[in-house]
């Protein structure tokens, strides 16, 4: 059975282990922080490389930030990495196939083969976390667009300039439905710079009614943004996941959104591949495209 | 040359002709208007169908309402037409193949085969006129969805309840991009119910610095709801076409969406196939699924 060395490269952490083509890991996972270099990353990257190479048939690495159509690069700049970032030749550090493409893409594509969206024609799989990717599925092919960076979840809420998104513009989806959206709701209502997310959980579990009406303004714009969505794509699925994934009520974004819709139901569902959906996903990626060669 | 006889039935008129497999319209344009019931409108399909059916190789039907995945049924009801008109069985008015595609998501075919968007990867068609069609068109397909609905341009501008949408949802793309949409600004704007969309025009064409800012205002809310599409969809180019399109500064447009995307800069393009486009791409559409099959 073929076998990927599989990345995963974020704004914090790399991870790194070792996945067949039936989407087991089988291998230990290996945990490094982010280095704040280019040569840093690369060297991590590259005592990996060395250890497993002779082992595995491709490098596949989900990675931050938009991935062009030929999985080589990553294009354009990813607030969360380094700068020049986007310039690593990751061929370079391999003889063997090294093939990237976005992490929530990637994880999108490890819920479709073998987690909350297998079997379906269309799915839509956004992953809440301190900010949101999208990962949409179209017919067994990625929605990637003409270079690559197709699924950004930066489509307006408002259209006012209310709330200012990482990305620099305003009232994206992202900046409603990420976790720091959360602690934004949760500033605006209590006032208080200082209030965390995990308060806003803790409220919740503690059954403070405050907090329950943050959390559910929160889910509110979620489900407006899936609404939109799901009148575009029509899917037969909305995956979420991500860390911010768990507090959601799945069943009754499912009722709101369906409720609301011009095209015909769908549903929500919560996503099964695991936390390491990305290295997962971009390996089976990867290794369909040596197996289609050859 | 293969040929098909074309329909364009909308809310208000039907339109016919004859379109062989190069796109050309080789037939005198027939105008009816839309009959307030569905025997009249089986009956204008029908008469029309004997005079040309021996003569043709399909009948390509673009027609308002979302139409399924196998090109024979319109799905769910649509506004415009009689009741019940999601229930006619267009494939027995013929003994050639009867095939339907939404007017919208025809349209953007046509550009695509011989129009605005003729040799791109993604595209997204804008269908201004009363209300908002939505026609994507990804990798030589369109995107049709689990059950043929995709592409509705109904995602929300504002998630604090502003403006109700023809969709009976709130403040949807349509309703702020859509031609009634002009007309409601300047309503708001000026306080009277009266003013038309045709007052407005004639005060841009007469330099009445009122009227210009309440066409920005319709232009802005289009340029923020192309936005997120480009981030969604990262498209070769935006095709905006139907009666209010003219109205729209394309060169504007585009210089202010590639501003403000995280994905990489798209063109805006008004479209170019013309008014038949519906009757046209249905007709590409049906024509090469009969090549196809032999």
């Amino acid at each position: 059975m073929k076998k990927a060395l599989a990345f995963d490269i974020g704004g914090t952490k790399i991870y790194s282990t070792v996945v067949d083509e039936s989407g087991s890991v089988i291998d230990e996972i290996s945990k490094f922080n982010t280095p704040k270099s280019i040569d840093g990353i690369k060297k991590v990257l590259t005592e990996q490389i060395r250890k497993y190479e002779n082992d595995v048939d491709i490098i596949a690495i989900a990675t931050a930030g938009a991935v062009n159509n030929s999985n080589t690069a990553v294009i354009g700049s990813t607030g969360n990495l380094v700068q020049g970032y986007s310039s690593i030749d990751f061929q370079k550090l391999s003889s063997k196939r090294v093939f990237l493409e976005n992490d929530a893409n990637a994880a999108a594509w490890a819920e479709y083969k073998i987690g909350a969206s297998k079997g379906t024609s269309v799915s839509v799989m956004l992953t809440l976390g301190t900010g949101v990717g999208g990962g949409i599925i179209i017919n067994d092919r990625l929605l990637k667009g003409k270079s690559g960076a197709a699924g950004e979840m930066h489509f307006k809420m408002y259209s006012d300039k209310r709330r200012k998104c990482t990305c620099g513009s305003w009232d994206c989806f992202e900046i409603y439905a990420s976790g720091t959206a959360l602690k934004l709701d949760a500033e605006e209502v209590l006032g208080d710079s200082n209030v965390t997310t995990y308060d806003v959980i803790q409220g919740v579990n503690n059954n403070d009614s405050t907090m329950i009406s943050i959390l559910n303004r929160w889910q509110n714009d979620i489900i407006n943004g899936i609404k939109g969505l799901v009148n575009i794509f029509d899917p037969d699925c909305v995956v979420l996941s991500g860390s911010m994934a768990q507090f959601t009520d799945t069943k009754h974004i499912e009722e709101e959104v369906n409720s609301d819709i011009v095209t015909t139901p769908t549903s929500i569902k919560i996503a099964t591949a695991g936390n390491y959906a990305g290295m997962i996903g971009v390996s089976l990626l990867g290794l369909s495209e040596v197996s289609d060669n050859g």
